[in-house]
């Protein structure tokens, strides 16, 4: 299949999507825009996935029940700069007013909102500010404002997530565009990961929701800064159905198109928020194959990305093959020593537990790259599970050790 | 109970063991003691706990086997600097030179033998250099070797870990007496964490069992300084019974003291560790109170103090309680903001989900110090449970990248 990447691509590129962003005043000190909202021409089909942690934030908790609500929305909107979160039942009113507001001024019925938040746990969410923000908010609303939603929802990020895409199902050309903001928390107690996906694809919400299933487990749910779960993390895709594709209805040839596409695109946005990781300099994709299982794939796999030993190997560019051996034993997975391999940039440095000293200065040179896969085969059957890591810096230290409230 | 600590002990505090150490030729680089031997002078009734790491090094492996096969032991012999771990099957046939080797320099019985090695994952075990020591290594042999020991299995450590203690089992003054080596991982592919113990007491080896079991699932498996699970960890306790009292057989008064006093001389062991971890400034000690059920407890305490935004929040100082309550919400445990409380020496920062925002001045002071305590009051149950953890620092991360291979 061909995916086509369109140049400035973002949320707004599927037809019939609107956005919009701007600064309310939650970002008191930095000014920059902490409000954002993207908007559906017509009641698009939607999906959420939301935060595991057992500590959810208001606006979480308000989401998940219009998911289950309504299966269609029209809009979302997301605060940044402060999370909504463990501040008392004033929390539970705050939302309820934004999503009042918005539905006032954009005449959206209220059902059909969705809502995040991003930024400090434990403070109350200033609710003037936004709701005063509110008309000028959805006044601004515009096809070409992709870019500044993607603005309004970034909390330490350094640099704005987003993307656009096109490809066919059938003989209909189909777009997909989405924005995130990453994990990064550089502002003590400041958190969450916020994808928002929009598609004009029709299609039934039960493929939907199997489609963004798929991309998640494959990608945001394989992807790790520090692996703290945030209280917030959401993600939305919202399908409008303006593409004029016979809807998808039942998982054929087209549905898998419409997947891979998601998968893919779900895969760039994993990236962009892996490389603009709190200090991080360098992006590793780690592929472990062999398992017996795909539980074992996928544990052995999170369990070298989190490893602290080896991301802080990952800085000083030492082939430590021994950390990564010693990650997959951690993990408790069953394997032989003798059968394991690992090999960076697919240079062998562990071939079935034989090392070879030779491939050292090679295996060097790789790790001295942005960007590098490393491969650990564990010979036991034949799943595989890949995972997205960054280093571990004296930078991410700073950043998190510094005490700025 | 009174439990006295002796000024200097260590792991010949006890009577009847002796204990060297030396340097044999494997830290060639700082020609630092590498090699250590610890030696009843009658079979002691042994107990030994191992890393649950599925990679097991050679001396680990060999250990394991040693435990089962026999129920007394009379020495434990450890090199450091090199980990005898994933080299192949030569690693194997090192052991068993080595353990010939003490076997035949001693006249100890081979199955009376335990080892552990530490250091560099993947090399080969220079046994030469091991086997020629072996005389000089018995010779010096002393009540008053213990420290020499206790020198003889760091690796990065910065000291040595050692203690000493006296307590009654009914009329009788029973001793016991460790040497540990810590978490550090300077140089690549390092590991580990060793500790032996050593006590005079008459004990049944069942009971002796049990209470090294409940000492390490209270200290040794409730502290973290990476979170990283060695390939090398081992405790070993030896109990002589020289101090002549009666022998313990039934969990009654007597042993309790006994355990009582074990989880005392661990506690202490594992806060030497902590304290010396790589890059460590602060000792934190994490109580989690009120939780549904153990499991909860402890499954909550580990998780904040495995969460990097936590260990850098107390280099910072900054009383980020958001963390906190985002790392047991992580945990994945039944909880309800609104009755959560955390609690720094003491000083409520969080009552009952409430924000005391005029305690933060308060709380920063605290986490100025070295060492504190943080409670963590989930309000569902009344289990609770301790874990200790340091803070994670550039130092660590500065430690960790070097690339010195």
């Amino acid at each position: 299949m061909s995916i086509k990447k369109i140049p400035g691509g973002t949320i707004t590129t599927p037809k019939g999507f609107k956005a919009s962003g701007l600064y309310c005043g939650i970002k008191a000190k930095s000014r920059k825009p902490d409000l954002a909202l993207v908007v559906s021409d017509v009641p698009a089909v939607s999906a959420g996935m939301f935060t595991r942690n057992r500590l959810k934030a208001w606006p979480v908790l308000h989401s998940m029940q219009m998911i289950r609500k309504s299966e269609k929305h029209r809009a979302i909107i997301a605060n940044s700069g402060n999370a909504n979160c463990i501040n008392g039942p004033r929390g539970k009113v705050a939302v309820q007013s934004v999503v009042k507001s918005l539905s006032e001024n954009a005449g959206i019925p209220e059902k059909q909102i969705l809502i995040c938040s991003t930024g400090i746990i434990g403070l109350r969410l200033p609710v003037l500010k936004i709701t005063r923000a509110m008309p000028r908010l959805v006044k601004r609303l515009s096809a070409r404002g992709g870019h500044r939603a993607a603005q309004g929802i970034l909390t330490t990020d350094t640099r704005t997530k987003e993307i656009g895409i096109a490809f066919s199902v059938g003989r209909t050309e189909v777009r997909m565009g989405a924005i995130a903001k990453g994990v990064g928390m550089v502002h003590p107690n400041m958190a969450t990961m916020l994808n928002f996906i929009t598609t004009d694809c029709a299609i039934a919400r039960p493929l939907l929701f199997r489609a963004l299933r798929a991309a998640v487990s494959k990608t945001f749910n394989m992807m790790s800064i520090d692996n703290d779960l945030s209280t917030n993390d959401t993600v939305f895709i919202l399908a409008n159905g303006r593409a004029g594709n016979s809807r998808l209805t039942s998982p054929d040839d087209k549905y898998w198109r419409f997947e891979e596409a998601l998968v893919y695109a779900a895969t760039q946005m994993a990236k962009q928020l892996i490389k603009d990781g709190e200090g991080a300099t360098k992006f590793c994709e780690i592929v472990v194959s062999g398992a017996k299982n795909q539980g074992d794939a996928e544990r052995a796999a999170r369990n070298i990305a989190n490893s602290m030993l080896f991301k802080t190997m990952l800085v000083g560019a030492d082939p430590n093959w021994g950390r990564i051996a010693a990650a997959v034993g951690a993990s408790g997975i069953a394997f032989k020593p003798e059968q394991l391999s690992i090999a960076f940039n697919g240079i062998r440095l562990l071939s079935h537990g034989k090392y070879l000293v030779s491939a050292r200065p090679d295996v060097k040179k790789v790790l001295k790259h942005n960007e590098f896969r490393i491969d650990v085969v564990i010979g036991e059957g034949h799943h595989s599970a890949t995972f997205f890591t960054c280093d571990l810096t004296k930078g991410y230290v700073h950043i998190n050790a510094a005490y700025s409230t």
